[in-house]
């Protein structure tokens, strides 16, 4: 297997895509963008690619959900949680009075800020394009432009020259990120019982009840939607499509049935995987939601028609 | 052809059963009660019932709904519309002042209530089995006990020696009468474009929006509900099953698609027939609840198991 | 007090009255119809009519619903439950084999019907006015034109020259009737915990989702419907009005609110009343459909306008 | 009147700032992110403050989703809409082919990326902290670490220092950026009949229906929904609330009723303001969601007080 993920080295990234099974014994490539990772992907250049999908620091959230809604193949077969927590880093001797300027990823920089102004308030802050670049940049510049570092526990370890200054300087110290892995679409991983189903969804039109009716396709089904955000199409302002995740499998009748109501609410949806959760809460739904009742309510229409549907009756199904 | 329909003759729902194509030149037999006609039907004595099943005159209305209800393979094929106009006969040379009673059928005594209370506010009301026979039996019998009946014109016509009083004496001068035509469980009309489907639905429990998802199976479908129409199971008071019409036929996907979601929700679900409905207004839906929809959601769903979906994988559709 | 009831004296109905607090030592008039005795209430003539409204013996029930709903100030006071039982009574000396016709109302034919066609199978059936009046009907004339009566135990007891022949005859020994006590538009019931409002909302038109509208009202405001009928306004053929009971009391913030949106989209509204169940049965809502949520939010809306709101903007609350 | 803006000076937001009557005329103090732009306002040191709230190039799209949703009191008095174009800009004499390192806000970046990779496919891009700053760089620094940068326009006109070597090149021709201005908790500009409501709408729990029965609040009164975005509360992944903008004023009647309903269902709600919006489009509804509507549903209720209410029944409304 050869793996692509949200680099460079020692973010929370590689640490989401260390924890897949044989990850560690596989090829891994960062790449400098979530859609850079993605046309590896789709490319064939490499298998999947890890990147960051809800609540990161890293960057890469919107631009993940944009990126995945406008690839033609791409599936999500895997989801990973890691929890964040930062350290400050320098070089060895630096003392928190010497600092005036600490680098990072802005999204990082955010999640510090209330630490930073009570710690340190008299830092500037400059912006780097990851946690880890910043931090590298200290050890491979003579003249950086800055003192300190923000960046994850994983580069500190990896490289020794650098000093932490202080751990877990995090506001938020049960902050999580939520990692997803993306492959072509050629396999939907089987179903566990406490599975996510992914989608794209457009909204359809600028009228007074449209989310809702796509919203109505689960909920008459007991679906339950446990991640919805909207993200500009780009085409014009107010036209938008729904990220959504919901519980379930596409392997679930009910889900199948969704799809198929939300395909004709709104015909550019997009499936983008069906997956394990992360967390592994099972999926509770009332007996009428299940199969068996798919099943029989298939079977009772058919009933219906003693002889058989005459041939041309094949619409719809 | 045998037809059967609620008598006796002269009623008119043997007016309705005339306007079937052939009916004329086919056998028809009376039956006395609405659940005798259908116990014929399903019995395999005749083909087919005529019997009142909206704002009749003649009772029979809840007795129909409750007794197709009830039937466990009733189908109606047909439904017939007929102006309701009354006439008030008499032996011949009673005058309105002679007439101290007048008999006829308690709903044709109803729709008549405001023109007696104005004509003849003197007479005294005696209940007749049906206003056929509230007629005849002024013929039949030497002293029935009453002056005067009220009857379909037809009664009038059928019975020269009955001298007609009064016409068009209905109190609503546009009232007309459903009638539909049931059959054994062997075939449906042809769809025409123009057409309904009647269901009987038990209200599954007794909980805040039951009826409310079961109306949401139409609704997301686009499905029209031309009539609905409560009614008691006779199990225990608040204990409700639906009567309900809607546009369209089961040879239409969403139909089809919505008897799926129905039954899911209620289990004890009824197909009660698609036929042509006798106003010909076509059904006109949006595009997205259309045949073509609903194959292309199909398809699209089917495209996303590339390899086909597992064998097992065979639940719901 | 001057009650009214749905006559003759010995029916269903007058049992019904006789349960109302004091009724027994008040002036009880009998009516000849649902109409007349609502007519006798909102004319002054009367305080207050007993009339059956759900599952009656003794007609009345869709003519209660259509009567209520077209009078101007009808308001429902009271609910009360009877549970209904048949017996066969006939001149002292009659024997069953002997009788060749029986007389009752049409409705308690219905529901003796089984049990006659297994014990008196060579009987035939003759339609009564009421089931008093045809018990009744064996004393006061020589040649009534039968020979026995089904009416209910009370009438028996009341007219001991009348033999009971069989008892207990109902085909469904738990049947219930409801009856309604109803006044002039004047006062309300005191809410008890336990209480029901009745209304009557014609559907405003014939497109898909209007009753949808409707339910939605009750249903976003956690308001269980514990019974909806669908009634012809009689105007034309699919032209509908419901009748509705629903759980809680107008003294209900959540009640009223209901009652305004619905009053939106169905200004033809009617409130018919707020009135204890007979059932004593508390109702049970979330926390945020109750009074205090109301008034938060009303306070808060309110708190939106730090200096009040404008004079002018005093549209809806 | 006192002004700050997200900036530096010459940014799209200032641009949008001057778009404000008299805001060129007054004083403008630049803020360096949303929420130090928000908390100037808070705490009374400006009146008002511009900042992008969809779509930007400036990032603060989502920081300022979060800023306003935990202020206390902030309202947006107005709205904004800016065309969006690129510029490239160097030190004069410099050539495309001399470029090895651009600099631009992230965002920024992402919307010029196709045109880069065309035009300029061997240069390097390095993060700045706007795009104003990222030009304003190559004037103040002897060695800013790159050749060129992005900006807008206005920068260009305002730093004739800088030469335009490319115009116009942000990928997206039709790119439009919307700003708000966010004044403190006083008052609510007067209605003009085109005009958004903006909310905060936290998502009570997790259960499958939540978010449909907050949208519930808005189609049962007609309200159409122009934008909803979720975000992250912070608390834990799966915690969102929704940033909402809805078609009306807060002096429209179904709106106030609106945000009572929705403040029982999510009592953490907050309103944001009610303001024209700046495409000036007209809000259409039905009649039955027009103040006249309300206005007799309100009086239609009382009126079934004749008495007037009890004093203790001044629950909700």
């Amino acid at each position: 297997m050869h793996y692509t993920f949200l680099g460079p080295s020692g973010t929370f990234t590689e640490q989401a895509l260390l924890s897949v099974d044989k990850a560690a014994e596989s090829t891994r490539t960062p790449s400098t963008s979530v859609p850079a990772a993605l046309e590896k992907v789709l490319g064939g250049e490499v298998d999947a690619a890890m990147v960051p999908i809800e609540n990161s620091v890293e960057g890469g959230v919107t631009a993940t959900l944009d990126a995945i809604a406008s690839a033609q193949d791409a599936r999500i077969i895997a989801e990973v949680l890691v929890p964040i927590s930062f350290v400050l880093v320098a070089a060895p001797g630096t003392t928190l009075d010497d600092m005036q300027t600490i680098s990072t990823h802005t999204h990082a920089w955010a999640q510090v800020r209330k630490w930073a102004e009570q710690t340190v308030p008299h830092a500037h802050y400059l912006p780097g394009s990851s946690t880890a670049a910043a931090a590298l940049g200290l050890l491979t510049s003579e003249n950086p432009g800055y003192e300190a570092a923000i960046c994850s526990p994983i580069v500190a370890e990896q490289n020794p020259q650098l000093e932490v200054l202080a751990s877990n300087i995090g506001d938020n110290k049960h902050a999580v990120t939520r990692f997803v892995l993306v492959a072509r679409n050629h396999e939907i991983p089987a179903p566990t019982g406490a599975d996510k189903t992914t989608l794209v969804v457009p909204l359809p039109e600028d009228r007074p009840g449209a989310l809702l009716d796509l919203l109505e396709q689960f909920s008459t089904r007991g679906i339950n939607l446990s991640r919805i955000e909207s993200r500009p199409t780009g085409e014009f302002l107010g036209a938008y499509f729904f990220s959504i995740d919901v519980d379930g499998h596409i392997y679930d009748a009910r889900v199948r049935d969704a799809l198929r109501g939300l395909h004709r609410v709104s015909p550019g949806i997009k499936f983008i995987g069906s997956y394990p959760r992360a967390d592994l809460r099972n999926t509770v739904t009332e007996d009428i939601h299940q199969d068996p009742a798919f099943d029989a309510a298939r079977d009772w229409v058919e009933s219906l028609f003693p002889e058989g549907r005459p041939e041309h009756l094949r619409h719809g199904i």
